[in-house]
């Protein structure tokens, strides 16, 4: 029986958790899979004001005997600033956890209609596959000559490889079971240190899967062809910053990024991974009862893909794809042009799961 | 009479240039202006073969002298690995020059359709101000324990309160000039050391500045609100690294990136500024006669503004949106739907620049 750890966060994070839960459930039962879920609630802000940091001592043993972690989002910047938020929760777990991929699919969903012109479901899906541990956020570094006109502050991004190599292999075989092409996303004419290491790596690498195509693109002219040609790529890895941006931006670009989910994996199967949606804590919207809760569920598909019921998570998504299309005005969420609630678009994701 | 150096560099730069600085010639010549363009033949691959540099000893003094450098492309891959190639030529020039500003203007053009729906010009209107001689591109560190499993590369990210604070302060006083707000590109709940500090500065240069609003955004989101609310900027303040991103993702956008201009700027006047259009070398299409040469007559433009003569840059723009208003395809080249060539739209423009 897979122990979960719920920790919704923040924010709506706590809003959307509970249909997530029950989406998950609910499938997985039907599935012949009992799901243990048992909540925390750590890692929030009035957590934070109550001790002073983040996640009690011993978080790594109270956690670490979980299969996954369900994550909703952390942070309210007006309260504590995102770093130390941040740094003092998600980005430990994914650290201290050794969730060293993160996996972020974008794609066309039914009834979104995507910012960019002529496109619909079926033209645009990939998967940006992220380095999650190290590369520019470091935390090494410090600020010199404080309070001068001299002063500078420094920061050292940091590619092993090990940490690199993991990755890029990790995305080799996602493409493999995929279109079987690889893009790397690289900076290497203008970071002159680490990204021709990185370039480097991704040709020791790719000679190891030589049915999988390869390309690479600067970060930059590669945004750009996200926006123009979307449909050019099926896996995209990149380095911790670098997939930060292009997993927001892809999902933009998709119409996807209120409900794109993302999945934290520590592939050696040692700690926990982590599943949350991409979109934050939404501080504008919070308390409302408004806000999507598709990142969520659809977090929840990516979990049971990795506790291995991938029967299950392909039910989830296609519930949502149906309640997308259905476009009842009345269930949809105001993000997406409808006038309903957390709660009926959730409850009405978890009613087609019932019957399905 | 300015004095301006033309420096083609490689692929379509030695293609489009001659177009470029025609029609600078031309539209001075109506503003009673007489500028006095010089060519030089470094600062390309072929230059780098015969001498094993890009540049030769003592270019600092050769150019020192000039008003403004008018610059293609550069670069050649395959001959030349692209971070040797800009690394010893480009990034040179902004480096030695201090051109510590790059400005890129992103807007919807008449004729061009832009890859977002429902959108066209007079839209979006944004200018992108980037950090051009620090941050990112610090050129610091190294690899250690090379060729074995602990190898890893290091690059230091350097951020200094003179070099944050200036490129700041022109980004405000742009913005005083033109619709009052500034946006901050930044990314502190990840980049833990330096862009705290990014955004520390940008608190304390925002209050010199109280005619003008502003706001920030994670490099992440801010990427995904150039796709979704374009129209949301008016001036985008950034990191080296971020500029560089956000000025080929905001032209993507606007559908302009095949012929946006820019401009490296040294405020102080103690050296000469550059300018280029964003278009790289382009050895795709190299040597067919079909590069665009709008994005070189553009950075003219921006180069006479410069140099004072605000009328004159006007006029080029005006007589770029003209030809490309009247869409004839004879005129137009391959990349905008045309099956003209370089000469045709290049001379098209500077008829009208005759004219007018
Ligand atoms: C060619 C490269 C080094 C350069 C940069 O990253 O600055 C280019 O992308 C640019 O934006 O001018
Ligand atoms: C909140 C922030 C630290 C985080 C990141 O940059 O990794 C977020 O943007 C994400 O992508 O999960």
């Amino acid at each position: 029986m897979p122990k979960i750890a719920a920790i919704p966060g923040d924010g709506i994070g706590k809003e959307v958790m509970p249909l997530g839960v029950q989406a998950v459930e609910v499938v997985a039962q039907r599935h012949g899979l009992d799901v243990d879920f048992e909540w925390f609630d750590f890692a929030n802000v009035e957590y934070f004001q109550q001790h002073g940091q983040m996640l009690p001592d011993g978080w790594q043993s109270q956690l670490g005997g979980f299969d996954s972690i369900f994550f909703g989002a952390v942070g309210w910047p007006q309260v504590v600033p995102d770093h130390v938020s941040l740094w003092g929760s998600l980005l430990q777990f994914r650290r201290q956890f050794d969730q060293y991929v993160n996996l972020r699919p974008c794609k066309i969903l039914p009834g979104i209609t995507p910012p960019l012109r002529d496109r619909g479901p079926g033209d645009v899906d990939f998967l940006v596959v992220r380095e999650n541990t190290e590369g520019e956020y470091s935390n090494a570094g410090g600020v010199l000559f404080e309070g001068t006109d001299r002063e500078l502050a420094m920061q050292e991004t940091v590619m092993t490889r090990i940490g690199v190599d993991r990755v890029m292999k990790y995305a080799f075989a996602q493409a493999q079971k995929r279109r079987k092409k690889v893009t790397s996303a690289t900076k290497s004419n203008g970071i002159s240190i680490t990204m021709p290491y990185w370039d480097s790596r991704f040709e020791a690498v790719q000679s190891d899967y030589p049915g999988v195509e390869t390309d690479r693109f600067h970060i930059d002219i590669l945004a750009a062809h996200f926006v123009q040609h979307p449909e050019w790529f099926d896996v995209v890895v990149a380095s911790n910053l670098f997939g930060d941006i292009l997993s927001d931006l892809g999902p933009a670009c998709t119409g996807t990024i209120g409900v794109a989910p993302s999945a934290n994996i520590n592939p050696t199967g040692e700690f926990p991974s982590l599943f949350e949606p991409v979109h934050g804590s939404a501080p504008d919207i919070a308390g409302k009862g408004v806000a999507n809760p598709i990142g969520q569920i659809w977090s929840g598909a990516m979990m049971l893909d990795h506790l291995g019921a991938e029967a299950a998570g392909r039910e989830i998504e296609t519930a949502i794809d149906d309640v997308l299309r259905a476009a009842d005005p009345q269930v949809l969420t105001p993000d997406i042009a409808g006038q309903g609630t957390t709660e009926t678009l959730g409850q009405a994701i978890i009613d087609v799961l019932r019957k399905e």
